[in-house]
C-alpha cells in the first residue's frame, strides 16, 4: 500500500500546482472547489502504478492521471445534479453549494479540461489513450443513463445490473489502468490484462459495497445501515432476491417494497430476516469472488516482475476486506 | 456561395451515415434528435471551406467538421437547459422534449463523440487541432458563464460584451476555420489569418444581430420586432445608449427599463426613439463594419488563390446583408 500512498501523494500534489484562478470565477470556483473536497485519488494513483508496473516515468504518465482525475470528478458535479445530491464527500455539492446551471457549465469545462490534460501526453501514444479514454467516458454516460433507467424499470436483471456496473463504475478503473500502461509502453496483452483486473475489480468492488449496506459494521460503516433497502434500490442483494423468492417469501418481499406501513427499522429487518432465508450475502459474495479471482487472474497472465505486481494484489485486497 | 452551399450538402450527408442507434436509447434518441432538427450547418461547411482554400483534401477534413457539428449542437443542448429555453430551431429543445437530466447527459456523450470524431483526423496534425478545439470549447463555455453574470450584472461595458460575444460565438467560427486550414498544412501565419477572419466576421455578425432586432424588416425577422428591449437584455444597442444616455435621455431610458406601466409595444416604441436620438444604430454598424473590415483585411492578408478567397468574401458580405 505504501507505493499507492505514494502516487496518492504525487497527485495531490500536482492538482494543487495545476488550479490556478481564472475568470469568469463563477465558472473556475466551482472546478477548483470540486477538486479539493477530498477525493481518494485512487484512479490516477492506478494510473501511475500500472506505469509503474511495466517501467514507465512518472513525467509520462503526470497529466494523463491528472486528466483521468479531473474527468472524475467532472461525473460528479454532474451526477450530482441528476441525482439531486446535496452532499458529496461530506461537503455541500457544487449543484447544491452554486446551482444546477454553475454546475452543468463547470463540469462541462472539466471534460474538456481531461482532454487537454490527456493532450500533454507523449505524442506517440496520444492516439491510443485518446480512444481509451474516449470509449471509456461514453461508457461510464451509458452507466449513468442505464441505473437511471432502472430507478423506474420494472424488470432489471442480474445481467443488466452487472452490466450497468461495469460500465458505471468499473470501466474507469480498467481505463485508467490501460492508459498507465499503454504510456509506459506495455504489450498490448499484458494492457488489456490490466485493464480486465480493473474491470472486474472495479465489478467486485461495487458489489462488496451492495453487502457492506446491510451487513457492513454499523460503527465502521459511516451511512446507515440499510440504506439501500430504505430506498428500495435494485442492489444485486434485491435483485437476487427478487430472483428466487417464490411463494410466501415473495409475498413478503412484495409486501416489504410496496407496504406504506412499515416503518425504516421494520422495513430493514424484515427484508434482513428474508435475504437470509434465500442466503443472499453469501451469493452476492460468490458473485464478489467470481470477479475478484477473475481480476486476480488477469494479473497473473502479466508479464512483469511479481514483486512490482504484488502491490495490485494487495491493494485488490484491501478492496475486499474493506468495512466502509 | 454555390460552394458553401455544396459542403453544407457534404456534412448533411455525413452526418446521416455517421447517426446510429445504440443502447440506452434514452441517451442517443435525444442526441440523433438534436443532430437532425435542422442545424444550418454554417461551422462545418467553413471547415471544409478553409481546408478546400489551402488545398486540402475533403476526406482529411470530413471527421473534424463533424466533430465542430456535434460540439456546436452540444452547446445548445446544454444551453437550452441554462436559457430555460423549450424551442430550438422552432422544434422542441432537448431539454423541452425530454427532461434536463437527459439533456445533460446526452450532452455530456456529444461532447466525447466529438472528441471522438476530431481523434479520426490525420495524426500528424491531431496535437494541433486537439489544442485549437479544447482552446475554442473552454472559451464558448466562458463565454456562455458571461452571458449569464451579465443578466445580473449593473454594470456591463461595451467592451465585456464584445468579450462575451467573441467567446460565446465568434471563437468557434474562428476555430473551425483554422482547424480545415492546419489540416490542409496551411502557413501557421495563413492559418492565424483565416482564424481571425472567423472570429470577426462571427463578431460582426452578432451586432448585425443585436441591429437587427429592433431595425430588421418585420416581415423577414421572424421574430418579434424589439424581443431584446422587452426582456431588457443587454445587446450592443443598449449598452452604448446606456453608456450615452444623460440627462433627460437618461432619465428616460432608465424609465422605460424599470417601468411596470408601460405595455410591450409602448417600450419598444419608447426605446426606439431614445436610441434614434443617440443614433444607436448608425454607432453599431459603425462598430459591426470595424469587425467586418478587420476579418476582410485577414482574408485579404492570405496567400491563396483570389478567386478561392472570394467565396469567403462573398459569404461575408451575405451575412452582413442579411434581414434575419
Amino acid at each position: 500500500m505504501q507505493k499507492i500512498l505514494h502516487y496518492i501523494g504525487v497527485v495531490e500534489e500536482a492538482l494543487k500546482k495545476n488550479s490556478s484562478t481564472k475568470i469568469p470565477i463563477e465558472l473556475y470556483e466551482p472546478i477548483a472547489y470540486s477538486l479539493t473536497i477530498g477525493g481518494k485519488r485512487i484512479r490516477p494513483a492506478l494510473l501511475l502504478l500500472a506505469n509503474d508496473l511495466f517501467g514507465g516515468k512518472q513525467e509520462d504518465a503526470l497529466n494523463a492521471a491528472l486528466a483521468i482525475e479531473v474527468f472524475h470528478n467532472f461525473t460528479l458535479v454532474h451526477d450530482d445534479i441528476l441525482d439531486n445530491a446535496p452532499l458529496r464527500r461530506g461537503k455541500k455539492s457544487v449543484y447544491e453549494k452554486w446551482n444546477a446551471n454553475i454546475a452543468i457549465l463547470s463540469g462541462d469545462v472539466m471534460l474538456i479540461q481531461a482532454i487537454q490534460l490527456l493532450s500533454k501526453s507523449n505524442k506517440t501514444h496520444l492516439l491510443e489513450i485518446l480512444a481509451i479514454f474516449n470509449t471509456t467516458a461514453i461508457q461510464v454516460c451509458e452507466g449513468q443513463q442505464f441505473d437511471m433507467n432502472f430507478e423506474t424499470s420494472l424488470t432489471v436483471s442480474i445481467d443488466d445490473y452487472l452490466k450497468m456496473i461495469a460500465l458505471k463504475t468499473a470501466v474507469l478503473l480498467g481505463g485508467s489502468l490501460k492508459i498507465g500502461a499503454v504510456l509506459a509502453n506495455a504489450k498490448i496483452e499484458d494492457a488489456n490484462h490490466i485493464y480486465e483486473f480493473g474491470k472486474n475489480l472495479g465489478i467486485a468492488f461495487q458489489l462488496m459495497d451492495d453487502v457492506l449496506d446491510l451487513y457492513g459494521n454499523p460503527d465502521k460503516f459511516g451511512k446507515r445501515i440499510g440504506g439501500d433497502i430504505i430506498s428500495n434500490k435494485k442492489t444485486y442483494l434485491l435483485l437476487k432476491a427478487t430472483e428466487l423468492a417464490t411463494g410466501r417469501i415473495k409475498k413478503e418481499l412484495d409486501f416489504c417494497l410496496t407496504s406504506k406501513v412499515l416503518d425504516d427499522d421494520a422495513k430493514v429487518n424484515k427484508v434482513k430476516i428474508i435475504f437470509n432465508e434465500l442466503n443472499i450475502k453469501q451469493l452476492a459474495l460468490d458473485e464478489m469472488n467470481l470477479f475478484y479471482n477473475t481480476a486476480i487472474s488477469h494479473l497473473d497472465s502479466i508479464d512483469a516482475s511479481a514483486e512490482k505486481k504484488l502491490v495490485f494484489e494487495n491493494f485488490a485486497k484491501s478492496l475486499m476486506k474493506r468495512e466502509n
